[in-house]
This record gives C-alpha cells, structure tokens and sequence, in this order.
C-alpha cells in the first residue's frame, strides 16, 4: 500500500462510521471482480455511501492524495468497469438501494443507484406500470450500473435502451461538485443533453447518485413464437420482412445452428433435420386479440422462409416451453465447451447474415467454435467463442480482436451494450478513430482534471 | 466592418468560387432573420459550403482572424440560434440538400443537414418507412436545424423527438477535426454518446455536414378524435386516464379555453356552451381494425370527464375537419390580437392544469391575455402571450419571464422543444443551477477554446 492511499484511508476512517467501510483483504477481493473473466484487481479501501455529500467527501480526499476513486454497486458487470486497476477507493453504492418516488400520474420514477433492476420492475408493476430496459442480469444488477452502461436487453427492440428511460440525474463529479441534470418533465432541451452524456460514460464522468426515470404503462398482453430457418440468412430475411410490414416486436432473439443444437438439448421441442437457426419473437400490447393478432399477422410474413410450422404459444406454459429453449443456451454451450467468452457486438441489421458467418470463420481458423446468438431486431449480437482449456486464452483473444474488427468494418460497433470498460479499450480506436478518442478524453479531463475516477476504463492509459 | 472581419472575407473570397459567397448587404439581413421576433443580426458574410472540409476552411480562416461562424440554414428557429449578433461569417448549408441513401433493409436515412425535413419524410413514405419527428415547420425547417434544435412536434408523445432518431453524425469542430460520432446500428454504446451531446446543441459545439437517421416502417392507419372538457384540469384529467389506461396516441394535442374560442371561429365544429378545453387526439398502427378500436377505447375513457360525446372521425374529410380546429390557431388567435409571443415551457404532466392557471394568473396581473395550447401528453406548453401593440412589449417580456420560472418551479424546464439561443440564455441558469452552466461553458471550450462558434448564444455572455 504506497504512502498516498493510507493517508487517504486515514482521512476516510475519520470522515465516516466504521461499519461504512470495508477492509478486509478477502471481501476486498469481491469488490473487485465482475462478470468480465478479466481477472480480480481489488481496491485498497471500499466505502458504502449514503448520499451525494459524501462521494463529494471521497473526491476530495481522493483529490489530495491522487488516488483512484472506482464506482461500484452490484458487480455484474461484463466489461471489467468496476476493476481497480491500480487500487484505490471504491465507493459501493450498495446502501444507496432506496425507491424514493413512484408517480402513476407524471409516468416517473426516482430511485437511488443501488436499486435492483428487477426489484424496481415488480415495484411499478404493482402500479400498473412498466419500466421496459431487461439486461439479462436483471435480477441482480442495479440502475445505477444500468445507466453506466447505458444498459439494453431483448426489449430494446420496440422500448429502446436505459438512454430512453432516465430524464435527469443527481451526480457527484470529481471535482466536487454536485450537479442535477436533464428533468422530471418528459420532453426538455435546455442546455447539452449533459444527463445523455452521462448515460453510458461508464462511472468515468461522475458517480450517479439518483435518478429520475420515465415509466409507461404495462402493456397487459404477450404473445410468443418461435420459428425455425434453413439458415441465419433466411433467419435475416424474415426478421428484415417482419420490420418492414411494420410489426414491430418487443423481441425477435436470434440463435444461429450451433446454439441451436445447444438448445435442442434441453428445448422441450424438436427441431427438424437441417435447422440452421431459430427465431424467438415475442408481441406485447393493450388489446388481447390486436396482440395475438400481430404475431399470427408475422407468422405468415416469415412462413416462406421458414422449415416447418411457425410454434406460436396458446397459452402460458406454452409461452414458458418457448422461453426454455433460450433460457439454458448459456448452460447448454458450456456443456459443450468448458469456457466460453461471450462478445457483444453490433451490426447494421442488413449486414447479421455476413457477421454471423465471418465470425464463424474466425474461429475454424483458429480451431474454435463460435456460436452466435442474440437480438436480432437490433443487430446486437453475442458471438460466444468456445473453448476447453485455459492455455487456448491467447487464440481465443486473437479471435475476439478478429470479431470486433469485422464488426467495425461491417458498419457496426465493438459493443452494443455490454461496454468497452477494461474490455474493449483497446478497440475503441479502431471504431471511433484518433480525433474522437482524442475529444473524449478532452472531455473526460473537464469533469475529473486529475485522472482520478476510474482510471484506465474506456481508454487505454495515455 | 473590422479589420480582423475584412481580412477575413479577403481570405474566404479567394478560397470560395465567387457565386458561393453573400456580400450583398440586403441579402445578408435575410441571413440575419428568423422566426423568434429578436430582431435582425445579419453577418458580414454568407458562405454557402458543399463539405465538411469547406466548414473545415472557415474555421481555420476563422480562427485565424477570431472572428464568429454561425451555421445557418432554413432560419426556421425560434430562439435566435441564427442571428449574427456580433456579425461574423454565416455557414450556409442550404446547398448540401441531398438525401445520400435510404435503405429499407437497415432502416437507415443519410442525409445532408439542407435536406428539409418534409423532403425526407415524403421521400421515405415512398419506401414505406416513416421518419416521425415532425416540427410544426416540417414544410421548411431542415433536419441540420432538427439536430441542432433537437426538434419535437406532436408526434413526440408515441415516437419520441428528433433524438430518437439521429443514430450519428459526422461534424465539424472549431478546432478543425471532421469527426464521425455515433453509429449505423441501432444499438451501440462505445465510447461517450457525442451523438446525443451534439444533438440540441443549437450550433455551438459544431457544424453538422452529415446524419444518419433511423427510420420506422409506416403506420398504415391513423384515427382521429376531437373531445370538449369543461376545463383544462378536467382534460389533463382525461390525459392521464388515457395514458394510464395503457393507451399511447401519437398525439394528444390540448387547447385551452381562450385558444379553443379563438378556433371556434374556424372549426367546423359547434363547442357546447360552457367548453373550457379540447384535445386532439390520433391513435396509429398497422391493422385498421386495432387502430380505429384504440381510439373507441379512449373515447369511452374520456367520456365521463369530457362535455358532450367525443367527435371519432369516420373517415378522411372527418379527420381533416377535426384538424382544422387545431390548424389555424395561431392565425385565429392573431385576429384577436395583432401580436403574440409564443412561450415553449414543459412541465411534468401532472403539473399541467396549475400551469395553465397560473400563466394566466400572470397575464391577467399585468393586463396581457395568455392563451395556451400543446402537447399535452408530454407536457410541453405553448404559452401565447398575446397583445396589441408593441409599447407593450416590456409587460410582455415581464409576463414571459414569470412563466418561464413558473415552470421550473413545477419541476419543468423553460423550453420543450424550441432550445434556448438568444431568447432563453438569461434563464437558463435559473434551470440549470451556476454549477451546471458553468460546467457547460467547459464542455464547449473544449469544441471551441477561441469561442467563434455561435458566440453569445445558449449562455450569456460570459
């Protein structure tokens, strides 16, 4: 521990009761991981924040002796964003958990960071209402982490991101002030959108420590289907055709053969001989049969391209049978591969069909398989690059690079919704190129002039 | 002119074919025009560039010498973001006009900032894809303006504001970077979201020579309803029954007591005795049958707080009936009296009745008539001060200001949709707070150290 961060632990000990901080060497470990697989960089000190005032505390103190400061809440992270990469501080935000408002008749919602995702969606639930942003990890990520990342999910197709969702913030930046951006009304553009510009800047900005967001109203009927292709690119062709009739799902999730014949392991259907992709797409509205109705209207579009009958669920345990077939895809590859990194890129959707198979070969040159699933509406793809033992890292690494490339140059970009973090850092150039990175950090410099806010995430070091 | 400015235009004139340039000095008060009522602040030149490297020349020119840039195209805005208010070189963008691509199968627009936002939206409808933001001056606004503005419309309330829509951008910085910002794919969330800073950024951080759109498949339905209240609360209270009842118009259009008698003199229409508000309602989708059923739905949601039965158009002379109440408002309410200020406030939903009441509370103190019509399903208000002669216009702009704090007293923000530019810049910080404005004035020095862009508009002079 260098000079510096005990003079800072020293200052913190005084400033805040004993049980708010954390430093033990074992639970430190935990602060420090994630759902990267990028390693355990644990921080020298964590701190569970209550409020706004005292993050400012922590900057201050952080600001005297350069030490790091690193947000973090429920590490559920695939990015490494929460890694303390030369230690320093974290600021849990754990405590900060609390549901402050539920207004029905302005349509918001104000939370503190720490709030679950998932404990929020059954909260407004119960008031009829809808908060539509599904990470997979819903039901143990927080809001705050989900505004980090600007995080998306199978929904975001018809509903749109976190970006969509928060009207303001409160925020504490590095250099100590406290700072409340956007707005409760739903429509306002006064100023820089600066609550944009926060939303998915990765707890290197500032640390968010409310947020105001929109809610709609539950749409109160779901219809699902799953269809299964020759093909991914008879797969694209009927997702492109579904768009342009102008049925809009809430999801229309793509598995390409490999996953497929993942999930035939477990999928209480049967798949006919030369499925070579599945689609699993899902309406939702007010109106029970307008409901049912678009998702019979999309069977017919999609049925030319399709191998057999479109399943479309007649009731709940038919809806549960369909989900199931996704549900344990995860599962289901690592019963064929041991170790598995799952990339998240994106691609003009036109271009689904050229990925899918570029990334394939990828891996048949580097003797690895990779199994493509994902949102296909959006074409944010998980390309999943399967491997048995950890000696083949360096392949697997050099396949990861190859991917985010031909992403890039496909039009797309190397993340649709997990982040660049630790992750990605040194891509972001080949997307965004010199000039841009340049001006990020330019910006980056505004809000924390001394580099002390989660240092070494997004960009590579200087 | 100045020294700094002649050499200036010595320089442009002998970089620019002569037919690009204005010099002449009637033609130079147009560029020095818009619809905000500020006044006339022609340049000291007009440059009509065809590229981002032509923008790139001025700046550069620019800088050297320190003099303003101003972008400017249809000089559609309401705020003032094009007056030259301390001269300087206006960059007209009115010949980079082309729609460079649409494509069906992305669902993406690339379009040159002069392309006015009708060009598009026709042009589009004839792919069957639909671009929805859509500004009341759809007919000559141009999309650079939309980005720069973030432009809204009625439609915001279902598809969201011009935001919404922009996927990236390729831009032009004081400092004299061309940088492509944002993405091809719908979802993407590498790097900080320039896109969304860039957006409403009404001209001051860059010039914008490029933008990809998304686009949506076309609702083929749309339906159409006119509903009388008794008062604007009765109608907000309608407002939220609809909303909360699951049912999401693409527009819910209010007219209060004063604007609803003002349309009474054209409507084809007959108001019961006693109509305090109306609202304009439409419903859209892709199944005849679903859309027309929404709109009964909402009629019998109202009902129970409207005056008289709920007006349903059956077809398309009904529809256009109905919009004719709404159409020649702001003509009717100029018969009434001669001169208007047309205030652009949003506020929480809930907050609208009170809104209403006290802007009118304000006009009547100081003798003024306010009358108020907008989208009320997002909350956004146009507060019409109205008055007859222009001695007057020291009450008016009194009048103006009470309403304006109103709002962000409500929880609201002193402009929905409009932006802030000349007319605005001295409430902003009474919004945002000194620390936010101050944080702002960083970020565009970080686009623009020698301040030339724009100068003097968002923020008051420093």
């Amino acid at each position: 521990m260098t000079a510096p961060i005990r003079a800072a632990i020293a200052e913190l000990e005084a400033a805040f009761p004993r049980e708010r901080l954390t430093l033990d060497r074992e639970k430190l470990e935990a602060y420090g991981r994630d759902e990267s697989d990028l390693g355990t960089f644990p921080p020298d000190l964590a701190v569970a924040v209550e409020s706004a005032e005292e993050v400012r505390t922590i900057f201050a103190v952080a600001s005297r002796h350069r030490v790091p400061v690193i947000p973090v809440a429920a590490r559920s992270g695939k990015s490494g964003g929460v890694l303390a990469l030369s230690g320093g501080i974290a600021v849990s935000l754990e405590r900060m958990n609390r549901i402050l408002e539920i207004s029905p008749e302005d349509l918001v919602a104000r939370v503190q960071p720490g709030v679950v995702t998932g404990v929020l969606q059954a909260e407004v639930e119960k008031h009829g209402l809808f908060y539509p942003p599904d990470p997979n990890s819903l039901e143990m990520c927080t809001l705050g982490g989900n505004v980090a990342e600007n995080a998306g999910g199978p929904r975001a197709l018809k509903y749109g991101v976190t970006r969509e969702y928060v009207l303001g913030l409160t925020a504490v930046i590095p250099t100590g002030e406290i700072v409340r951006v956007g707005k409760r009304s739903i429509k306002g553009v006064a100023g820089y959108d600066l609550t944009a510009l926060l939303v998915g800047s990765e707890g290197t900005l500032a640390v968010v420590t409310e947020i105001t967001l929109k809610l709609l109203p539950r749409p109160r009927h779901v219809s699902t289907a799953l269809v299964v292709f020759g093909s991914v690119a008879a797969a694209a062709r009927a997702v492109t055709k579904v768009l342009t009739a102008g049925i809009l799902p809430r999801c229309l999730e793509l598995l390409d053969d490999i996953s497929l014949a993942a999930a035939a392991k477990t999928s209480p259907y049967k798949f006919p001989a030369g499925a070579g992709a599945a689609l699993l797409v899902e309406t939702d509205g007010n109106d029970e049969e307008g409901t049912f109705g678009e998702i019979v209207r999309l069977a017919e579009v999609v049925q030319e391209d399709a191998q057999g009958e479109v399943i479309v669920a007649q009731n709940e345990s038919q809806r549960r049978d369909i989900w199931e077939t996704r549900r344990y895809l995860s599962v289901n590859l690592k019963a064929l591969h041991p170790m598995k990194l799952s990339e998240d890129i994106a691609v003009p959707r036109s271009r689904i069909p050229e990925m899918v198979e570029r990334a394939k070969a990828v891996g048949a040159r580097l003797g690895l398989v990779v199994a493509t699933y994902g949102h296909a509406g959006d074409g944010n793809l998980h390309c999943n690059v399967l491997f048995d033992r950890a000696e083949e890292r360096p392949r697997v690494d050099e396949a990861v690079g190859e991917i985010l490339r031909i992403a890039v140059d496909l039009g797309g970009t190397i993340t649709g919704e997990h982040g660049v973090g630790l992750a990605k850092r040194d891509f972001l150039e080949y997307e965004q190129g010199a000039e841009v990175v340049a001006l990020e950090r330019r910006l980056k410099a505004v809000f924390d002039p001394l580099g002390i806010l989660n240092p070494g995430k997004m960009f590579p070091p200087a």
